[in-house]
């Protein structure tokens, strides 16, 4: 028996733009579609009559399923720390509430990031040797795939939080892209030792002179993302947050010209035809869905972002980031990679302040 | 008589991967295909021997041309401490030196970046009011064109740096988009207020309730940039460089994808053919070399850097922009902006040691 038999995944289902109907769909299309992953069971948090009604007509989903009813809800735009005062009875936070009571594997939301960070945080707490969990998410590049973060939990870093995302990186890197040693790269503006800030030099150093157990590679620069040099992309949550967001805005527009240029006359419409299949079997590698699911890397419980916007496909990806995370005990590799090596230690000091 | 007409234009030679045929090759595309800079004169610094081997075959170049010798020139890996004080006899040395004593309009180089910027801010020195002056560059987007800035020369910014670079930015977008009313944009990872550094929302709040003579958008995020949200993107160094860099490696790996999907199967090669015209067309708006060219902004006189490796339509159209900063008077519109409001002054002390 595999060990993802039998595992249960807490999704928020009143979280995201198509909430709960995406969230349900989503668990439908995984179980489905992803055989090795077909006896995974889950609960909905939420409403249960909207959710029952939801479930009628998938009998599958609805054998492995629970609903636990709530009728609240953490809104899109809440204030981090308001929904952490008043939604202690939401439907994300009581989903998260599982993870932490060991009913859960993993939580799985596309509600509001911020609330999803600050709850995650103060109920399933950092893991010890890390200051500051960042967010990661697995992103498109010629080679393959890679890993980028903090995509943006942490706007300012000290060199200390670049060393134990270059370490968390690594052991994710291990297990979503399953690479033996994963080449670390630090964002910077220049290959040349001279270059970039002193948090960014002073981590290089580090990184390069410490007995950390991973395979850094280097400075890299914002072009080697999409070209895949590295395996893991390590930078501040500031930077990855608006790299991230560029690469998309760039991948969309380019995506759109093409499309344009095959509407722009009767050759070119046919031309468009022919090429069709080709087309979308290349760009089916930059499908945004299929790297849907940002995990809030460096606590203890695995808590997963899907974008708000996605559609079913897009869901099920992050249910599959969930599973492989929990079924590969990331938190473990992390937890040892960290033992290996000294002075990376947290301070647990003031935490519920810097949530908020 | 346009007063373009017989504006004189200095060229370092010697910079650039393809130099010196490169740079004699762009200023002879420049004067020939732009036919509103017909008359413009360059003074080409460098190995006279090989410069007026290569004017031989150019009769109008070669009539609007003169040639300073120099043997020396600066490597494209020496440092810009190193460069400063050994390249006094240097091609980009003495093109800059041209600038400040008034014997030509603006410099162009394809050299040293970082060299270049030490020396034309040891030689031009800076605005009175800038403390930092940027490197600023017209980039592509959905709706046309826009500027960002700084994206590279300042590593770590404060408030009052991102605003002065607001203010020159939205003088640049004036000269180089022809926009009456520039929307400048503060580049961040979210829209809301509370959002961001301290840094940034420190220059939101200035840029909002301060006396500045621009039309201040408010936050942008990286996907925004592709986009054209707004026409100036102003941001620090680190980030502009990453998002720059980052767009440009998604805009080759999406060019090759649909290079390698018109070769994967002979439907889709004659589609390819078919679409070939509209699709140029439609990603002629993304050639970088209609880009190349950007500005070192906030000195007392114009320093241009090309791009390293790019060719002659490149570093033509780096002469253009050059040429029209030069015949707007690009430094006027920024003092001019400056003197309207208070608050944005500069200390000269410690320039030398800001700048090794």
């Amino acid at each position: 028996m595999d060990n993802s038999d039998g595992m249960i995944i807490a999704l928020d289902a009143m979280g995201g733009d198509y909430a709960p109907a995406c969230v349900v769909q989503g668990a439908n299309e995984f179980i489905t579609k992803r055989k090795k992953y077909k006896n995974v069971k889950f609960v909905f948090y939420g409403d249960e009559p909207r959710i029952s009604s939801l479930l009628q007509n998938l009998p599958k989903l609805k054998n492995q399923s629970r609903i636990k009813h709530t009728s609240e809800y953490v809104a899109s735009d809440e204030k981090p720390s308001i929904a952490l005062r008043r939604g202690k009875n939401s439907s994300m936070r009581l989903a998260i509430d599982a993870v932490k009571k060991g009913k859960a594997a993993a939580i799985v939301s596309a509600g509001n990031t911020g609330a999803l960070m600050a709850m995650s945080k103060l109920v399933l707490r950092p893991i010890d040797g890390i200051d500051r969990p960042a967010i990661a998410s697995v992103m498109p590049t010629r080679r393959g795939k890679c890993i980028m973060l903090d995509l943006g939990a942490n706007i300012d870093c000290n060199s200390d939080n670049l060393v134990q995302f270059a370490v968390m990186g690594d052991a994710f890197a291990k297990v979503m892209l399953g690479i033996e040693a994963p080449k670390i790269g630090l964002l910077n503006v220049g290959a040349e030792d001279s270059k970039g800030s002193e948090v960014v030099k002073s981590a290089a150093e580090e990184l390069k002179e410490g007995d950390y157990p991973i395979n850094f590679y280097g400075y890299i620069e914002g072009n080697d993302i999409a070209e895949g040099i590295v395996d893991v992309v390590v930078t501040d949550g500031f930077t990855g947050n608006v790299a991230l967001k560029t690469a998309e805005g760039t991948a969309k527009i380019c995506s759109d010209y093409i499309k344009a240029a095959f509407k722009s006359s009767p050759w070119a419409f046919v031309g468009g035809l022919l090429a069709r299949f080709a087309l979308k079997k290349s760009f089916k590698k930059l499908d945004p869905r299929l790297y849907n699911g940002a995990i809030f890397l460096g606590l203890n419980g695995i808590s997963i972002k899907s974008h708000g916007g996605t559609d079913a496909t897009g869901f099920a990806n992050a249910i599959e980031v969930a599973c492989e995370l929990a079924k590969n005990d990331i938190n473990s590799k992390i937890k040892e990679e960290l033992s290996i090596n000294h002075g990376l230690f947290n301070d647990e000091d003031e935490l519920e302040a810097e949530i908020l």
